[in-house]
């Protein structure tokens, strides 16, 4: 027997790296849910328990093309946005108003496609390819978003959060944004250390956003946890230093 | 005066390609929703409307970082599947259940992903490139796209339309996701014509899916409008000879 808020979480994502994953795990762990590590618990079936979720679905709804995807009573939802959408307002995590709504999701949908230009920039021609195969195109994509794309969407984020006018994205109240804005900051430190040390002082509401996601005592308990993965280059932010490149924008400075 | 039926949208999408503005647009015209296509009507302020808006946004939430945006009333909100997310429930395109809509929005933002790499086939490198100058690395991005993720993406929508058991995508209703599955299948036998043959004898379910939407009244109206612009090389899907390749899954048939 349990009631709603005792309601356990399953989270489905590939073990060893914080990929898209993350951007779910950090909600879970901020609101302290109860949740499910379904691929890292052997007890829960591990990565088989995965697979089998995918292979064997039989839920009232689609099944998930890809980790990560989450299991809820039982829902089974995939698509990152989709699954915050679902449990921000659960969680505490989302704004109350449906208006409001709709501009967390838009944030969020621009976060991820900033985490697929990212995910590009090492794997430029495909997925089922190494990034040893892809490696002159890697660099070449690399140079066209260090230059062009990261400034364009980081300032982009922080126009947004300096005219919501508060200490989050959306103003005054930490949102499931704010936790994938942390996130994204956090990635592009370990992949693009040169750009960021660059462009930085020119985003001071979102190293704000950033700051404040890191103090808070869930997600500090939770970064120095055994449960956060480090980052590596098995995940969508990778450390390559031959694309760890100096942008333009910054030399001219 | 007007009331919420009379109340008018306006989309902002860029004139002279379909884009990812034209989901957004088959959702209205199925709807038969009075709307405006600000950029193409130049007695509402056309290309320099749009730019305006994005320019001097003073809406209560986050600007647009990119077309298309649609404003309703006050409200302006951007990013393809949070629009219809918003629209579907208004214009009777979205499931009635929180539930259901959570699928409706997990099966468009995977749409979107399949988008997302239809337009990098011709873009692998970066978009403020043309085709003409990142030609080799568009060949070997879409040697890879046709071999295996064009089949990957429609495989899971077939089989996902199959077990909705029902004439559309979620069921018996039809939603926004079938427009789009619509579109998506339309542009991609206009950009991979030789690929799309030799795979649709084995999506049946989403092959009807497309033309049952074909067939709505409204769509075929409007298809056969001015308002539909025709594909062309600047939009996402493009039939350049040289990316229509023969997958090797179709030759080994």
């Amino acid at each position: 027997m349990r009631d709603s808020t005792q309601s356990v979480y399953e989270l489905f994502y590939w073990p060893g790296l914080q990929g898209r994953g993350e951007f779910v795990r950090l909600c879970l762990e901020d609101a302290a849910a109860l949740y499910i590590d379904v691929a890292r618990s052997p007890a829960h079936g591990g990565v088989d328990g995965l697979l089998r979720v995918m292979r064997e679905h039989d839920g009232d709804g689609p099944a998930p093309l890809a980790p990560p995807f989450l299991r809820h009573e039982s829902l089974v939802i995939a698509q990152v946005a989709n699954i915050l959408h679902y449990l921000g307002p659960r969680l505490g995590l989302a704004p109350d108003d449906e208006r409001a709504r709709h501009y967390a999701l838009q944030l969020q949908l621009t976060v991820a496609d900033l985490v697929a230009e990212v995910h590009d920039t090492h794997h430029p021609i495909s997925t089922g390819l190494y990034y040893e195969q892809q490696k002159p195109e890697a660099l070449r994509r690399t140079e066209a978003f260090v230059e062009q794309r990261l400034p364009k969407f980081l300032r982009y984020f922080e126009r947004q959060i300096a005219r919501a006018g508060g200490a989050f994205a959306l103003g005054s109240a930490c949102s499931y944004v704010d936790l994938s804005l942390f996130q994204a900051v956090e990635g592009l430190r370990y992949a693009f250390a040169t750009a960021m040390r660059a462009i930085e002082p020119e985003l001071p509401a979102l190293v704000a956003v950033h700051d404040r996601v890191a103090a808070r005592p869930k997600i500090e308990a939770y970064l120095r946890s055994s449960r956060r993965i480090p980052f590596n280059e098995h995940g969508i932010f990778r450390r390559y230093p031959e694309l760890d490149l100096a942008p333009s924008w910054a030399k001219s400075s």
